[in-house]
């Protein structure tokens, strides 16, 4: 790798042009030139390839890029080259519909067990996963290497769950409820909360209207 | 307003802001000082003041922030401080999730009808509201003043959903589904893949551990 900080939305870019490859990977394409790669993914050409160039060399000039290649190249530089094992907590509407996603297991993440605090979904079955007491992660994750932790309970249980998932050595955590949560110092914490593109919509369409 | 364009960046952090707020308003809080609000949001007490800043002045300098007075300027900044109406296309888990997020209604984001393209589906009952067909949106919300959509289908219905949001004019479009949608140029879109989350804590795990 070239540098050792890469933007965020660089990151997010890079996601997109991966789905965008793997997408013309079905379609039966083994090439790619930059301007309808660029089109697939609504970014200028010159945006892809300076994103590129923090991870290498790619593509020949006339051309183009080599769609499993830079599928390999992007997969290795974003780190989902290989297996990570997570636990979710909250198997409520939100919960299933992440363990339905049908990206999520081709790309390497693999649920490889499910919690929530309710007592009348416990010992559920739910995408062939039994559902597990939430107070229980760290005996039930032992020895598993289980690296991310998703949080998908309702707000109120969020800390619980985080607190449960630090306990069993979850090195990060995605956070879906619309919680706050404290955690040490060395767990990183994202937060997706839905709403803040529904604000960002709003500021968006009221801008336009004026 | 002092500046028409304002970072996506800090439109996120906005909403932090007001979100905390209305906790911190639940909880009996009248007053805040930047340094405590600060670090409930996890961000530089500077940086507060400086996003504050594209909307006016705000707090009174050794006192701290009104609450409410706060709140509610952010919700005008923000443009929530009126109702949007809004359709969903798609009722599966991620959509009956969305419907059941407690802040949306609370942040006068309305649904007020919702479609699905499954004819087991459709005439089905959903937090109160009967799944209507895909392909009738035009005439359901005829007249309804429906500005957001929501496409929560399945990747390969999404551009239906799409084409037939648009047809009903629809000029905003929250797109939940892995798959990239063509829309008329008027029409904002706005991607929100759970994948990125996971794509970016990878390689922020990844880099943590060399």
């Amino acid at each position: 790798m070239k540098q050792d900080h890469i933007p965020r939305a660089t990151i997010q870019r890079l996601a997109v042009y991966l789905q965008e490859l793997e997408h013309l990977q079905r379609d039966g394409l083994e090439v790619i030139a930059s301007e309808p790669l660029a089109r697939a993914c609504e970014v200028n050409a010159s945006q892809i390839r300076k994103d590129l160039t923090y991870f290498g060399e790619f593509g020949v000039r006339g051309v183009g890029y080599n769609v499993s290649g830079l599928i390999n190249a992007l997969a290795k530089a974003l780190s989902i080259d290989k297996q990570w094992n997570c636990i979710l907590v909250g198997v409520g509407n939100l919960g299933k519909a992440l363990l339905s996603h049908r990206e999520f297991s081709e790309h390497r993440f693999t649920v490889v067990s499910i919690f929530d605090f309710d007592p009348f979904r416990i010992g559920q079955m739910v995408m062939g996963l039994e559902v597990m007491d939430g107070n229980r992660i760290k005996e039930v994750v032992a020895g598993r290497d289980v690296r991310i932790g998703i949080i998908s309970s309702p707000a109120e249980r969020a800390q619980r769950a985080a607190a449960n998932l630090v306990e069993a050595g979850v090195k990060g955590i995605l956070n879906y409820s619309p919680a706050r949560i404290t955690v040490p110092g060395d767990v990183v914490v994202e937060y997706l909360d839905v709403m803040h593109y529904f604000y960002s919509m709003a500021f968006t369409l009221s801008r336009r209207n004026r």
